[in-house]
């Protein structure tokens, strides 16, 4: 269930560096590395926490620049299942 | 050196699917897959073609969709480079 406005601030509050983002409806976070590599590492490691939770974010990966986008289509809005993904991704670094 | 647009749309003649994008002053195309991992795979392959060659391509991964956006930052603009990079990455699929 699509989570309310003063839900979705209570929530972030217990993330490291994960902001609404109005236009795209959906919780977002930049993440910055050494290199490419590093930064591929790291998409490789939210693959696969993506397809073990069957949700997955929209990533941007621009040279050791790695943006992550998460929201829950089906329910056209941030929900308890962004917030989980984002929890294990959190966890990689 | 930055190539001129009739050189562009020459070069462009001889790829799969890419167009110059004039709001990103860069070549870009889009492809679709299977599912998530599918495109991961294709991605991986990017990856290390973009390591071989050193030169890196902003990956967008929307679950079964990947787009791809090749320019030159140091020379502004499209050059030799994306098109030789994006001739590999239309060997892959």
């Amino acid at each position: 269930m699509k989570l309310t406005k003063s839900e979705l601030e209570n929530r972030l509050k217990n993330l490291n560096g994960w902001v609404y983002s109005e236009t795209s409806d959906a919780i977002v976070k930049e993440f910055k590395f050494k290199d490419f590599r590093e930064a591929m590492a790291f998409v490789l490691r939210v693959a696969f926490e993506a397809e073990e939770l069957d949700h997955h974010p929209d990533i941007f990966i621009s040279y050791n620049r790695v943006n992550l986008s998460l929201r829950t289509h089906s329910e056209n809005g941030v929900t308890e299942k962004d917030f989980k993904i984002a929890e294990k991704i959190d966890k990689i670094e």
